[in-house]
Formats: structure tokens, C-alpha cells, sequence
């Protein structure tokens, strides 16, 4: 593996899966493959879940890490031949060449602007990493994408089905504010490339971009879509066809325990209690969120090792 | 030791006492304790001392550490059954069983709000972490308490104290600021533990909770309450009683060299100079608070090595 | 080496930077040299370059790094006698101390105010770092110096100079903000102590201070200046003598591609494109500025090395 910015990068998905379950047994295993190598962290947002589990994915394998929280003190230029004599004080392209004087590997965490589609699809950020860094790039999360969650859930579908061919079923719920369509947008293009039955629901105008979707069926009844399903993924999102705007907040679309049947209710955290999903499934043995939290940790090892035997 | 969340964890301090003493002489003796163990520390608020002294004591033990400065980003509800569509984004539930997949150790600080004093004295944050985690919590001051930074200062006592059994004064001294009750709290809970003639004053108005105080003698009058002591330990706190409030910054109650006689001056430190103290007191031989801040290192090693020990 | 605050405390400033290149070649080579030693980072101010390759350089020196970012949240007293009742909450007295027995070498970096000439050249903040910790304390750039900086600037000069004498000439640029001197001091005081012909150019009125550069030539004409350089180390400043103003943003003083000729292009970066440089040298083979960054970590190993050897 070269570089882990979307789901892409993986050449073979069961192959990946396998190694990562492998190295969750003997996590420790790899531990000289890291040695005198730096791992740094580059957060444009805050991060609890994507900084441990990643950080402590580098550490297994022996790496130094450096964290970044940069928040708004950094602005950075990515337009070409502008005149730098406003807000941004640094182009990306010092940026990434310096700091992969320091660094093997850098992972990035930048979120969308949900303003400006364009811009956000763009994926301006972690592409101009990738480009002037030279070196491996890592997404922590990105405007439109979160390929280390959804390779966790990969992951955790994999250790909870049973022999059959899992249904799988993404399901929109309601929420306060505008969040991106990242974690959705990995996880539509990871099941599309394992051995599932695998759908999504959610009201009318929160489709998602039609390159995301290609052939999946989408289906505006919950109720009909959830119908026998064996893993029921929720995660809100705003709008892709009215950029970023919030249609809805019907509560008929939360989550509850008659909903989800005898499915394993799967979900990114952190998770709005009685608003996304009511406390009776999250405090079930059908809730697998805290499986998939842990397998954040060795999502993260199993990219982190193959980009490092690639070094 | 199974978490240190209040002096109570502590079985046998005498003997706890002398483990740190040692540990001291020999630090790095015990690096391959903590070998491929994680510490994740948790600060609501800020920290200089407790942050690098137990970053120091894991690091000691061979333990990797993960610090996250959670400020304001990040807001945890606590309630059970809450509908969280306002301003909480995530449950105390999740956010604890998720650091424990990273982490084999947590460690917490989050102050008192100073404002509801049975929020504050039912201690929901560190005790949510430790109910939800289900691994050791440490706290690093809290609503309520202050447990590392009394380790330090019992070993520091046990370092100086001369044969005889010493005389300990807790005092009150006046600050600009409304402070919590930590500090004082848990140096009243290991005072009445330790081999020592204990005694508090303060303004009236100022009694700490009945619960902490119990049998302790409290003296009105500074000057008698002073006389003949061998450690004067001095902290500001507000009112239990009036909660949170500031009644009174009388500057009759700042320490003085004349006051102190030849009795050894403590704080935990930060201290505002010339209001808690005169400057004649901290740059004399008898105040060791420098010596009480290089124990809070050992104080949190000891605590750090006997979790590790029973994992 | 007893500490690096300035660039003094070098007593043989080509064997240091042969040693530089020589750990360059070999960055991992004294590993077991910072085992069981601590650096303790204080960042008053934000950082990326200085931040990471200083901790990385320390790591490759098998040192623990604990960097703490003070920015607000810390407001210490400097002044002798104060009654602090007011905003300052600790004495740097205890600050140092204290942090003194968390770390083995403590670096600091603290930005000028660029109000209050005599208290920014009075280098309050590291000097008394120095006083009160009386441990070794490394200048991470502070109120008129950037040490490492410079050192970094003279290792990559070595690099690039050809067998002859170079000619190195040190421009000011234009810039929207008021920036400290601190770089363009140290660089001077650095390029005083080489074999280089060394001038500098700027406008009336940004005279550097005349203790800086005593008898080093300054011409106010740009274009004969830069004539024949090998080296143009261009970097703005604010004005010493009308202190902290910008007096002009004369955009004839850019950086140009003609200008430069067949001269090497030095910045210690973030630099703004096409207000201090136009982007045809940024992006041209002439520019050295991606080297100069990666000498800051063998200028920091090199200093940091010297410290350890002599602890």
C-alpha cells in the first residue's frame, strides 16, 4: 500500500480483513517494523476516536508519533499564484514538503466546509498532501470520506456474520446539525466491494452523489428496508443535491428497537442518545459500536504495517 | 491497587509511603512494567504539573501515553435517558467504553463547577469513567479531590519530618479567585491517615465538608492555630457551606515569615505571591514546595506500578 | 554545551556543524545517548517546523519529549516583589523550578511583543528559564533570536557552498504583518562567525540593532546589493528603531527571479508567495528553503546531543 486516502488504496478488501483480525490477536507482533519511523498527525478538527486508535496503531508497530492540532491557527494557501498578502500565511506547498521532512507517514484530518460542494469533492486538503508531501498520506477523516471507519466496520461485519450472506442496510436517521457525508460515503463504497446484500434508506433529498452510489438500491422506507436485515448501519448526514442543508429532522426516522428486530446495530460514534437512536438498542447486546471502536485500532495497523513494508 | 480515584484506594499508606520513596532512588526499575500498556490521559481542564509529572511517572514504567486536552470541543452528557438534540454530542456510555479499547489505564482531570455543589460532590465525571470503562481510573483532580498531589505530599512530609510525631496545620490564606475544595479535601483525608497532630484553621465560614473534616480539630485564630507547627500547608479554597463563594480575602490570613517561625512551608502550587504567602517565605529554606511538585512524579509512579500490577 | 539560547553558547561553530552532517548521515547513531532523559517543550506561541523537528531529533536521540502549549491559559509573573492579585497566577520562580524536575533539558519558545522594545531585547522569559530551572534550556525562537534557526541556516549554506568564499547577502521583504527581528538577528550573528562575505540590504529605517550588527555592511539599494550572491537570505522584519512598525510594503522589495540570478534562495518559511517571494523562485531548482527545514532537525540534534554529553 502506498498511501490510504480512500477505500481504493486497498488492492484486495478480504485479504486486508484477514490481516487485520490477524493482527488484533498479536498486536504487538510488528513491533521492529516501526522502528525509527515517524508517524505525524495533522488534525484541522477535533478528534477523540481517529487520534487514540491511530496513534496507538503506530505505537504497536514500534513508530514514533507527533501530533498536530491546528485547528485556526494555520491557514493555509491551496490556489496556485495567489498573492499571499491576505488571511493565509504558508502554501501547501512548503507546508507538505516540510513536513515530510520530519515524517514516513502523514495522516490528515480535515472536514468539509459543507458550503461549497465543489471545493469539498474536490478534496483539496488531503490531494494536495498527497501531491507535494511525496511521501504516504493517510485520511483521518476528509471532506468527503472516512476510509479507516469503514474499513473498522468491514472489519466487525466480518467477525459477526454468520455463514450466510449478511443483509446489510445503511440507514439515514435525524440529527441537529449538518454533518458530512464522509463516514456514509466510505462505507456505501466498502460494501459495495464485499459479499453482501446491501442497501440504503433515507428520506427524499438525501441522496447521496450518484459516483458514490452507482448500482445500490436505495429505498425511502425504512421499514420496508430494514425488513430481515442482519446489520443496520445509522449515520445521519446533510444534503448532497441541496449542498449541506439539513431537509429534515423527522424523528420517525430514528433508530428504536422494534426497527432493528434482531439486527446488530452498527454506528461511527459519537452517537446523539434518543435522537439518532433510542438508549433501549444502544444498551442491547445487539449494539456492536464498541466492537467497531476497537477495530478502529487495527483498521489503522493493518494500513500503517503495509505502507510501512512499502516504504 | 484496582483505580485511584480517592485516597480510600490506598490499602496501606505507610507502606505505599515507602514504595515511592524507593522508586525514587531507582526509577527506571521497573521499565518493563508497563511494556506495551497505554495510559490515556484526560484534561477538561488545563494542567502543567499533574499533565508532566504523570506523563513522567508512566513513562518511567515503560508505558505509552496519549494525552488529549478535551477543553470545550467535546460535550459529554451524563443523564440516563436524556434526548440529546441540544448541545451534548456525546454519552458518558460511549465515550468511556471507547477510550478503554485504547487505553489500559485512563486518567481524568475535571473540576468542580463551583456552582451546583451536589453535582460537584457526586463526583459524575470521575465516577461515570470509572463505572463505564470497567478498567483503572486515575484521577488527576477532580470535583472533589486531589489524591495524587496528597500522595506527594504525605511522602514529602514522611521525607522531612524529624523523629518526633510532627505537628501538620492545614491553613486557609486568602486568593482573588473562587477555588475548588480538591486540594484541601484530600490533604485532610491523608492527614487523619498518617502518624501526625493535625489541625485546620480558617475564617469562619470556610468549614469543609463534615463528611472530609470529621473528628479534626479546626481553630478560628491562625496565630494559635500555628503555634509550634513543623508543616504549615497553606491553600486557598471557597466556601463548602455558601457554595463557591468567596467571603472573604482578608490579607491578615496571608503567610508570612513571622508567622511561619521554623515550621516547613507547603503548597501545591500554582501560588500567587504576596497573597497567598510573602516572597520572604518561598525563597527561604524552609518552604519545600519544590520538593513536594518533584514528588508528585513518585507519588503518581507508585500509584501507576501497583494498577499495573494488578491488570 | 550547557544550554542554547543563543548562538554563543556554540564555542566552535564549524566543527558543530560537521557534526551535524555527520549525524545526518547517521541520525539514530546515538539512540541509547537521551535513554531515561526527558525534554520538556513550553510553546507560548504556535509552531510546526521548530515543534516537530526538535522533538524529532530528541527521539532520534532516544530522549522522552512532553510538549505542553501554554498560549493563554498561563499567565506567569516575571517581576520581583509583586503582590499578585491581579492576572498572573504562578512566578516564573516556581514555573521553572518545577518544570526543572519533570525534565533534564527544558526549550522554550516565547514570541517579542513587539510593543516594549527594552522588555522583548531584555529576553525576559528565557533568561529567567535559565536562572530559576538550572537546568539546560534550548531557545525554540524567543523574543529577538532563533538560534536554531540560524544554525540550521549555516549547515545548509555549508552544504550548498561551492569551494569558493561564498557572498551571502541577507534581504528584507515585504510583509502585511509586524514580524520579530528574531531570525534576522540570529542570522546575522551567525554569518558574522563563518567564512562568508556577508551584507545586508533593507530599507532606511529597519536597521537591525546596531549590538547585532556592528560592523557588517548594510546597503539600502536592493539590486546592487544582490549582486554576484550565492546565498540571498530573504526574510521581513518590523523596524527596531520605530519599534514593532511596518514602515513600508514597498512591493519593489519582492524577491524576484531576475533578481536572484543564479543565487541560491534561503527563507526559514511559512513564507508568503508572491508578497515576500514571487512563486517562479519558490518553485525553481535555485531554492534551498525544503533543505533549510530539514536541517532543523540535525541543528537541533547537534545542540541537543552537546547537552546530553554534558548533563
Amino acid at each position: 500500500m502506498k498511501k490510504y486516502t480512500d477505500i481504493n488504496d486497498i488492492t484486495n478488501i478480504s485479504q486486508t480483513i484477514n490481516e487485520a483480525i490477524q493482527i488484533k490477536k498479536t498486536p504487538f507482533k510488528y513491533k521492529g517494523l516501526g522502528a525509527n519511523k515517524t508517524l505525524v498527525m495533522l488534525f484541522f478538527n477535533a478528534s477523540l476516536r481517529t487520534r487514540l486508535s491511530t496513534e496507538k496503531a503506530a505505537k504497536n508497530l514500534g513508530m514514533d508519533v507527533m501530533c498536530l492540532q491546528i485547528n485556526n491557527s494555520w491557514n493555509l494557501e491551496f490556489e496556485d499564484g495567489t498573492i499571499m498578502n491576505l488571511t493565509t500565511s504558508e502554501h501547501i506547498k512548503e507546508a507538505a514538503k516540510v513536513i515530510a521532512q520530519y515524517a514516513d507517514i502523514i495522516a490528515v484530518r480535515a472536514f468539509p466546509t459543507l458550503k461549497n460542494k465543489d471545493q469539498d469533492y474536490a478534496e483539496t486538503i488531503i490531494t494536495s498532501f498527497t501531491k507535494y508531501s511525496e511521501i504516504p498520506v493517510v485520511n483521518l477523516e476528509s471532506a468527503t470520506a472516512h476510509p479507516l471507519q469503514a474499513l473498522a466496520d468491514a472489519i466487525t461485519i466480518n467477525e459477526f456474520a454468520k455463514d450466510k450472506k449478511p443483509k446489510v442496510v445503511l440507514s439515514w436517521a435525524p440529527h441537529p446539525k449538518a454533518l458530512p457525508q464522509s463516514v456514509a460515503n466510505s462505507f456505501v463504497n466498502m460494501m459495495q466491494q464485499l459479499p453482501v446484500d446491501f442497501s440504503i434508506t433515507h428520506p427524499e433529498g438525501y441522496e447521496l452523489h450518484s459516483d458514490i452510489t452507482k448500482n445500490t438500491a436505495v429505498n425511502y422506507n425504512q421499514e420496508e428496508a430494514l425488513k430481515d436485515a442482519d446489520f443496520v448501519y445509522v449515520k445521519n448526514w446533510s444534503a448532497y443535491g441541496d449542498y449541506g442543508k439539513i431537509l429534515t429532522q423527522d424523528d420517525n426516522w430514528m433508530i428504536t428497537q422494534q426497527k432493528l428486530n434482531n439486527a446488530k446495530f452498527m454506528h461511527c460514534l459519537p452517537v446523539r442518545r434518543n435522537v439518532v437512536v433510542e438508549d433501549a438498542v444502544l444498551d442491547s447486546e445487539n449494539s456492536i459500536v464498541i466492537d467497531q471502536a476497537n477495530n478502529r485500532t487495527y483498521a489503522a495497523q493493518v494500513v500503517l504495517k503495509n505502507i510501512l513494508e512499502n516504504l
